[in-house]
């Protein structure tokens, strides 16, 4: 690497819930805009972060429909008390003024931060290049988040 | 850094369940007593660790209220059959003489490992510096933790 | 470090699910068949992936007969839909022609995969030698963990 590299950091965006997603983004947008290069590499739940919501998957089987059913919307990764917790907190950051999580990872894009969908996750899931948002920047699998994991000075398991 | 510089550790602590503080507390001890700077910065649920037990919260809203009933006490992040989870491992720990969380916690102060409670879940969360316990070092954002970060040999999201 | 070493890995398995066993496993067989020198340490609910599936625990107290009930097999880590959840994954994977969770482990015993198991962990959870299956490296605390964390490039907690 040569000396004038930027610091790099990756999150593999494990988890498909809100709360974790907005720690995932507000780290990622503070980091890319202190100048460091960003990579979130989005495998099993998190991939639902990057679904189309207008779009079916391809390969509309009875299983990804189930699928689809336990992950609609982006639950809290506590007890939610019957639904009640993601409505809560998505409140609780209007009044506080704290930025949404469509907001985050509009701003993400804005500051160049990438996004890795893991193919392996989305053969699995059934998810094809047109499922997904606009944003991803590329289909890849573990090895290629290894090779940027290895240059990178915070690398997180989210 | 210089030479001389210590090694440094940092753990996200962003789950409030007691395996997952009982993981992070023990790495964060074992870490300081070899003679690494540990910094921990609570985010999210894991600021419940941080919370006066007898204070309210200073903006006692009805959704901080319900959000104290879901986070009260600190459940297993695994399915915990009623209620008994919590219970049976504080048993089991005792039985095998391992240090509580609360003695660990204790030495993690005698040991300097460093408290940042997360300014902006405090705010989603309506508590102010009151409402926490006396270890704590500071309040910071993500941009703290990530300069920290940067700085260390071992990063991690719990 | 001499400059001919491997590039290390280090993955701290906390969890006990399926997804999160199977993200963990990828991760490592993909890095260790690239060269890397890779660790896991498994800890907590991790421990279940080193079970011994006709063993019992030696010290088969009730306690550890209701955690074995609550550890029974590998569910996922969100809502799994009544136990559909892991199955479900299972046939997907299976109609992916995705490598299964025994494939995995074998191969990354196969490449040389390091194996360490909590002894605070095993001690809580009243688990011998015995009990665990024969990959297991060895037996160390948080102290091995952190010695070798601090030599790796990338060091995940899952």
């Amino acid at each position: 690497m040569a000396n004038e590299a930027k610091d790099k950091m990756t999150i593999i965006l494990f988890s498909g819930e809100l709360d974790k997603a907005l720690a995932a983004f507000t780290l990622a947008t503070t980091a890319a805009s202190s100048g460091m290069d960003v990579t979130i590499f989005f495998t099993f739940w998190g991939l639902n972060l990057l679904k189309k919501v207008s779009r079916k998957p391809k390969k509309e089987s009875w299983m990804n429909k189930m699928l689809n059913m336990v992950n609609k919307g982006l639950p809290l990764s506590r007890l939610n008390m019957f639904g009640m917790g993601s409505w809560m907190m998505k409140k609780m950051m209007k009044d506080a003024r704290m930025a949404s999580l469509e907001d985050l990872m509009k701003l993400a894009k804005q500051l160049n931060v990438k996004y890795i969908a893991c193919t392996t996750s989305c053969t699995v899931m059934g998810l094809g290049e047109g499922d997904l948002i606009e944003g991803v920047t590329s289909f890849a699998g573990a090895a290629t988040y290894l090779a940027e994991a290895k240059e990178s000075k915070i690398n997180l398991f989210i």
